[in-house]
């Protein structure tokens, strides 16, 4: 990839290469694209390097609306801004961002607020386009448009993001670790810091040990939890989860005639006082809250479920057990703020990320990266846009 | 009623009146009974006077288990030790004390934690007996078993309790105020102001304008709430509501083509920061969630559903929504720390108490005070045990 010089660029399309998805579960395909100059708020963005979450491989997958094609994945990234639309500000040339798919205006009653990080100018949506113009900034060289994902699409050599979705960031974090805080490893720590508020002393149990389970005990960690209950089917998962502080496996598929929660209960002496559910089943809501210690519990839905999926819960047990039940999106994070302080933990040796970088590509292989996910050997794939 | 001395009562069973239930849904009969001497960590108490709360008639009414006859029911009021149990030094004769079904142990790791109400030593259980013994301080002059209700049993002269069960109060307040703590005003209280810490410049809606969503109403007026949306389908509670910072009416049955939600989230401009269910009716806790302010807002589930019941939340909603799901015992309230706190309160006029007592009568009308409340032109009925 040619580097392109902001002031032979500004205002104009630049061509460079993308892999574009065609067709639900078909490879992707690295061709040229067309990339429009920012509209007024917007950011264009080059791209140093992209990680690959689950949520990218759930849409790949994906054969009905609100899944669309063709499209352009990735929303796990860091780049430098190559110019900036009109009324933009915040950011300039050079600087260096993570987008992120969750919005900060800024100035609406959620951005104002402490207890949100839902901005309700810009809501968090699964939609093909920019946020505040519903248009695309992507074609092929044959003009035929190519759709967004979640305002970020960072699986080209450049993108634009709106202004409200992009961080600056500390030019000093190494990309193929700032990448990381752009979804997934900051939805887990969140969760635990934000979310839970996971207080010291206290015992944590965590339903799936993914990236996003994992980000939980690192997060739960960092908040002095002292006992941190891992449940997973795979139990290699445990040796992943020591470096972040798991003190205990449940093997789910192993509790014989006992239910995880049961199973929990028991080590814990009456339940966990916060359980995280990352997997993304209704099911393992229900278990969660089950063994979610009486009187101050919290449950925390963290995993997305398929669409119209239900939570269902005893009414007494709600009125009588005094747990409580809440989800985090983006991990309760508001971008533009806490990124920043999670970077500059990680820079002080306090917040751990080489951990979760299992893999590194370059971006001609990036379908290969999803294999690696798929296969469930891989916590984090970095792919790398330029050699 | 003779009143006794201790020095002569001591020790000794007392013979006194009681209303006693012999059967589901039948009138009470005011008999002689023999109530036993307190056992160790147990306190005999003169009753004063009693309030008749839901819940009594809700357990008058149940033909199966766990209701149990013949019992005493009762379980709001305000009396004096008559005598302790060995091992008591917390009340001694002649104080004035509240009884309540939620015992405070003052031990256990909930009772130390200021974020749990729910004693795990002594948990509240819907059972026929004094908490730590599993047997009933209460015969008729037959000599059979008279079962207690929920550790107070407050229709009867004198009762016995456990010294977990009572807390003791400034004697200057007038006892047909201090009863209305034992129960519904202090859960609906307690569930604006210690469970879903309403904050200043915050809209609420409570759904059903009981005595209890009338609590909730005056705790989230002490809290400054800017704005209360009552929601019944008697509009006759509106004018009750006015006194409690009742702003705003909706009227569940005229809602048109609408639902209460749908209602709410529209004149509050988005949902309700704190939405209280105080009705009992899964489906109500349901358009509570529903029109609770995305972000940070929460629904407190206080009314008490029949055995079974589910609530079932969208999962999509749980995550992306920022919305908190908890309930409310006893309103998350210790009773010997914060009845005092209210009571203070009352006494200082900050808090309304009076506007809650409809109606007294004298205990040998108790089953017209059944009548009153079930017409619902009662909220809140207090019964004197003597002239």
């Amino acid at each position: 990839m040619e580097e392109k010089s902001s002031s032979k660029t500004q205002g104009k399309a630049i061509r460079c290469k993308a892999a574009v998805c065609r067709k639900p579960g078909e490879a992707l395909v690295i061709e040229e694209i067309m990339v429009a100059p920012p509209m007024p708020g917007e950011v264009r963005v080059r791209i140093i390097c992209t990680s690959l979450c689950h949520s990218d491989i759930t849409f790949w997958k994906m054969k009905d609306p609100p899944a669309i094609f063709p499209t352009i994945f990735g929303h796990e990234a860091v780049g430098v801004v190559e110019s900036v639309g009109e009324d933009v500000d915040e950011v300039s040339e050079g600087d260096v961002v993570i987008p992120t798919f969750m919005s900060v205006c800024g100035e609406c009653a959620d951005c104002i607020s402490k207890k949100s990080n839902l901005c309700s100018k810009y809501p968090f949506k699964i939609c093909p386009w920019m946020p505040r113009y519903e248009t695309s900034r992507f074609t092929d060289l044959k003009g035929q448009v190519l759709y967004h994902f979640i305002f970020v699409s960072s699986f080209s050599e450049y993108t634009v993001v709106d202004v409200c979705n992009v961080t600056k960031i500390d030019p000093a974090v190494p990309p193929n670790r700032a990448c990381l805080l752009s979804c997934g490893i900051s939805t887990g720590f969140g969760a635990a810091w934000k979310t839970a508020e996971v207080e010291k002393g206290s015992t944590v149990a965590i339903f799936g040990l993914g990236s996003i389970g994992l980000a939980v005990a690192e997060g739960a960690r960092l908040c002095g939890a002292a006992r941190i209950i891992g449940v997973d089917i795979n139990p290699n998962k445990f040796e992943f989860g020591k470096k972040f502080g798991v003190t205990d496996f449940v093997n789910a598929a192993n509790c014989g005639s006992k239910s995880v929660s049961q199973v929990i209960n028991e080590m814990s002496g009456g339940g966990a006082d916060y359980c995280f559910e990352c997997v993304g089943l209704a099911s393992l809501v229900h278990e969660a809250y089950a063994c979610c210690r009486k009187g101050w519990g919290k449950t925390i839905v963290v995993g997305v479920d398929k669409p119209g999926s239900k939570l269902s819960l005893s009414s007494f047990e709600v009125l009588h057990s005094g747990k409580k039940l809440m989800g985090s999106l983006f991990g309760g994070l508001k971008a533009k703020t806490d990124i920043p302080i999670l970077l500059a933990r990680y820079m002080n040796k306090e917040l751990q990320l080489d951990e979760f970088v299992t893999h590194e590509l370059q971006f001609e292989d990036i379908n290969k990266a999803f294999d690696l996910l798929i296969e469930g050997e891989c916590l984090r794939c970095v792919i790398w846009m330029q050699k």
